[in-house]
């Protein structure tokens, strides 16, 4: 039965996606305009992001610190294409305790500035190099258009930041961690993303390049999932953040940043939820099984808690619904939450010495005998889940992935259904610029290993330097 | 061998703190002003401390949520208690996105007006209740003398809130998270703090009462360590959250919130450390073991590789020194930084069939037979060192603890060698201002359940209504 909360996704896509957010129970609106609350389901899927990408970036090298959340302006003002990229959207603080500031101060977009601040004072030769560090925080973009997770003024992140002796180091990092995301994306999130560069347009503000990981939702419009800067020695000239290296001489640093965000969160509902709610794929999945005994007889409670342990006591997440509700309600409320595995028990199933598992993500029914294997079966099915999850969200990204050879093509697709469009560029920023007057859409990201389509640019015709993909973005 | 960058703690205590903060690599100071930057081995220990305390609130039921960082002066205003006690210390933000604000949002110094304006939308019956919340975040209070961890304008926490349907819930929780501080600091700080209720002037802004954890550092100075509120119904009637109960009838919901920050950092090391560093217990040290072999023997390295392994596939978190400085020199670092055991190898050792474990709390060197049980010896070593640190504070802590019978008694020993002063108030307000003359000493808490010392103030000589502790404080 459809969850009458919930508009049906091919009647009205953002519709839908706000009603999901609120009937699961993810985030709700804030009495602040553009800031969400995260409720406990949703906060529940970031520490679950957090706890993968964090044990990642340790056995990366990497280590946890914090900066401060206020960057004075005088400080932020050092390296100008990031102040001129962040300037239009950030919040002033020029109060405190009582009194008007001498110097105004920003709340965070980013913390290049904070970090480079930092190094400048604990560099001293290549022997304290690389520094691989990284923070879990909150920033603030003061957007004009919000969006629950999507784009909301203040979002949680992670930001890794990085300094090291030489350049291809730094490249390597950026590469290494771009190939973290991807992988995260793939494997925990069951996101297929696209890996690519970032257009000098498109790149970060004061970045030397920015690649970027491109993640396609079921309606066909792309959301950025992740990127990785190398900054070269754009801010460490900047900031004077230098060391002598080993021919004894005084270098600036070679610098990255990468990060992710809760909009993730946002991804995986637009990627997976249906109209029964959202679906979430059982790696990131905060309880992976549900057990629902049925009706109140002593029997069936004591199975279903047996069942419950044995799973958590082997490493499946799984909770046991002994609350008042009806059967009915409880299914609909697993449903709702986008529990992987549903497992029914009722006093009738136990006199045909059965059980049954339901697939969220096909609302299969499938009955088993009460002696199966247990835990190997759950693990088995939470993996099939998993990989099923891949493959239907690749599936739908190729039915939605376009070449376009001119504008004319561009246009018939991008008004018709929209996807990522594949077509050649020039290069030109004046090409970027037109196409963008189709609906908004922008370069996702150049592919750079991949050949030219047909040579010539989808805008102006000229020949064509890069393979670029585009899509209208959230 | 005394570390050279740590001044005495004996000679200047203060600058033996901050000098302990930056020889341990914990914190630094910040280009902004009265914030700092929490470093990798700070930040380490905070991470910790979050693990330890998250897993026993969500034991005990709470879930984690978000609120935004930004307050709506208006929604502040509502409780016109908390106004008062935070207005002077608060930051506003006047500008976002290049315009002026229509009106000023200030960050959060502490989230009880976020909660209530969320609850008031989400409960509707008793059946919604208990909401047990917590939060990890940063706040913001705009403190003139700033001291690292201590005192800084910006901090990291954990806040509690909770509504619930009846007085008696309410209070229950509020007392059962003051127990959890308790074990908090007894059990995995080895910081023996004292429990009881905050006087009328010293409460939070806005509660009917507050409990309070009150540790004593080494130098005879008080640390609040922890505080559970018991807010009744005054915040749910000033922002309308109501239910509707089991006798079908409105109520105001029963509040608390409850917190503890970054600045027990602070206290771990003026509780524990010493002139050679920090000293951190067992249970809060982010590596409880560091293993350094002497030389570059093959076999010596091949054996304290070998531990390692041991040690952390059996719970206990070790990592080995493989760097290329001075033994001398990572000793003095695995010393500053408070690890709690050192395993020295050297070639000498093994034809001696022996390994040095050296204790960071006593210094104590233990020379033992290389065929030892490592695991279990480990840790009882380990145990040992813990239950010994709890001891040391506990037994520091009654010898700085004092008895005063008149203002007097007060004077000569707050200006002799500070302590907890415990003696006899009659709830007079006047007499609590007339005592914090003496070097700004407070009442730290009133102890409810102990009997008066000889039933006169200390301050008035009137009758008494309470034993108090009284400190000089942090």
């Amino acid at each position: 039965m459809k969850n009458e909360k919930i508009t049906s996704r091919e009647v009205d896509f953002a519709k839908w996606y706000t009603d999901v957010v609120k009937a699961a129970r993810l985030a709700d609106y804030s009495s602040v305009k553009g800031c969400i609350v995260i409720e406990p389901n949703g906060y529940a899927i970031w520490e679950k992001m957090q706890e993968v990408l964090d044990k990642k970036f340790k056995e990366l090298g990497h280590v946890n610190v914090q900066m401060p959340l206020l960057i004075p302006e005088s400080l932020l003002k050092k390296e100008s294409d990031l102040v001129e990229g962040f300037a239009p959207e950030v919040a002033w603080v020029t109060e405190g305790g009582s009194k008007k500031l001498e110097e105004r101060l920003c709340i965070r977009p980013t913390s290049e500035t904070m970090f480079c601040d930092y190094y400048k004072d604990h560099v001293n030769s290549y022997r304290d190099l690389p520094k691989l560090y990284n923070q879990w925080c909150n920033v603030l973009r003061w957007e004009k258009e919000t969006r629950p997770f999507l784009r909301s003024r203040e979002f949680l992140w992670q930001e890794g930041h990085t300094i090291h002796a030489t350049k291809e180091e730094a490249i390597e990092e950026t590469d290494r961690m771009m190939e973290v995301y991807k992988w995260f994306h793939h494997d925990i999130l069951a996101i297929p993303s696209i890996t690519g560069k970032k257009t000098e347009k498109e790149k970060f503000s004061g970045a030397v390049y920015t690649l970027t990981n491109e993640a396609l939702m079921y309606n066909g419009v792309a959301l950025q999932a992740g990127t990785s800067h190398y900054f070269g020695q754009k801010f460490s000239e900047a900031y004077d953040v230098k060391f002598l290296n080993k021919e004894n001489k005084q270098e600036y640093v070679y610098q990255t940043s990468w990060g992710t965000t809760t909009r993730m969160i946002g991804g995986l509902i637009m990627v997976h939820g249906d109209d029964y709610g959202l679906v979430l794929p059982p790696n990131i999945a905060p309880k992976q099984v549900v057990i629902i005994p049925i009706g109140n007889d002593e029997e069936v409670i004591s199975l279903a808690k047996s069942y419950n342990e044995i799973l958590n006591k082997n490493n499946i997440t799984s909770y046991i619904d002994l609350t008042e509700k009806s059967p009915g309600f409880k299914f609909a409320e697993a449903e709702v939450n986008g529990i992987p595995i549903r497992i029914e028990i009722g006093k009738r199933d136990l006199e045909n010495n059965q059980v049954t598992f339901v697939r969220r993500d096909t609302r299969e029914k499938i009955i088993q005998a009460l002696d199966i294997e247990l835990v190997s079966y759950t693990k088995e099915l939470l993996n099939t889940i998993q990989k099923d999850m891949y493959q239907r969200a690749l599936d739908r990204r190729n039915s939605l992935t376009f070449e376009a050879h001119n504008l004319k093509d561009m246009e018939n697709i991008l008004n018709t259904q929209p996807g990522f469009v594949r077509a050649d560029w020039c290069g030109d920023e004046a090409c970027e610029l037109k196409i963008k007057e189709i609906k908004g859409c922008k370069s996702r990201c150049i592919l750079e290993n991949e050949p030219l389509i047909d040579g010539k640019c989808v805008c102006c015709g000229k020949d064509a330097k890069h393979h670029v993909i585009w899509g209208i973005q959230y």
